[in-house]
């Protein structure tokens, strides 16, 4: 399954915590599933660290070769917070304090301390589009086809729904599974037979193994639905002929 | 904190299943906290689709920049399959049956069918190292700096072990936490002037909010024990100021 660049995406995670193994990274898996439902394919993922050279460069690759640009992490207040400034400097563009985004966080701070921590929440690139946090607290933002996300999941599933305006969506990619009872290595030359004949699917073939017994859990996934439905019945059919054997 | 490229390291996260959002990758983290024990760091992480010409540009350009790539996912018997065959043509090599994998690999289908699918595991780069599989079942390898792992979590956890005494380790990274019951916000600041005291060590700042409460944890990294104990000292003294307020 192809897709002009019009539909394409990249997303990059920002932290030590996530290369160090502290952290499993849970916001590909969401960002991603979002993506697919507007038909929008994720095709490059990449864990960097919160070093100011290494994000320039890796967003610079990004934005070029793909529609859409996914950031998560390092836009809070303390030291390693770093991605602001870095993506400021990666477009060229002044690192100053956002208007709006001062108001907002001087108003949910009303009661407590703003000071300077907080304040550096609301310097952004010149120019950048506020995403909003619905609590009321920092906002995120987005410059030109680069949206620059929290690291915190709940906070990427609170913004991410904002974007769904903005972005050119395409026809939304179908994932359909067959689970199997059958070693995936039995199957494989007929399946790799099946793949052949259906070019427009990806087949994804994931072995497992549950409570002692072997299995393969068979994903179909394309815009084109009719053509998963007829892919569907062949691996039907061949998931009854082996279970037979 | 800063390694020479001696002890460095790249992941490639080879597998459409993880760019479709349908799978978590748990892989990084395991294989990250694995090797920080052995002191050699994790650089950078790709995850990247089952696309020939993408693992073969990903791996050219990793295994040049860092001293050890550690690929994930794509060695098993079925047509989405490819990593194999994609590393050979990365090295320049012949992909050929590999005839100690072909001999562990009959002997276990030994009562079942040994087809097409399952020879297919047994094709490697030439000359490739094998890295066992103590259940007896499809070996993996390694090809100069480059270990090819399968993608199933549990097989990673089985064969990592093995190669500790292939790699060139480093002085153990040690991780150390402290968890303040303060906003990182209100501690910003403060916090960024003991990263100051303290360069060769990685204070990362990480908030959560658990019953309603915010909180921080704290996390230093470094090789150097006696820093650790000296910054811990400061971070704890700066959350007592902060959590009497």
């Amino acid at each position: 399954m192809i897709f002009s660049k019009e539909f394409t995406s990249a997303i990059l995670i920002i932290g030590n915590e996530i290369l160090s193994g502290r952290t499993v990274d849970k916001n590909t898996s969401f960002i991603a599933k979002w993506l697919g439902d507007l038909g929008i394919s994720v095709e490059e993922v990449k864990i960097i660290p919160d070093k100011e050279d290494v994000i320039i460069s890796s967003l610079n690759e990004l934005r070029k070769k793909y529609q859409y640009v996914f950031t998560t992490g390092g836009i809070g207040p303390t030291h390693d917070d770093i991605t602001s400034e870095s993506v400021a400097k990666a477009f060229g563009k002044k690192y100053e304090y956002n208007k709006e985004a001062y108001v907002i966080l001087e108003k949910y701070y009303a009661n407590s301390d703003f000071n300077e921590g907080r304040k550096k929440m609301a310097r952004m690139p010149e120019g950048a589009t506020l995403i909003y946090n619905e609590q009321g607290s920092a906002p995120a933002f987005s410059v030109e086809n680069v949206f620059v996300l929290p690291g915190i999941p709940s906070y990427v599933e609170l913004m991410l729904p904002q974007l769904k305006e903005v972005l050119t969506s395409g026809k939304k990619i179908i994932s359909v599974s067959c689970d199997a009872k059958v070693r995936e290595s039995s199957m494989a030359v007929e399946l790799s037979n099946i793949q052949d004949k259906y070019p427009d699917i990806d087949i994804g073939s994931y072995p497992y193994s549950k409570e002692g017994g072997f299995g393969t859990m068979l994903v179909m996934r394309s815009t084109n639905e009719n053509k998963i439905i007829e892919c569907k019945k062949d691996i039907e059919k061949m998931i009854y002929v082996f279970s037979a054997k």
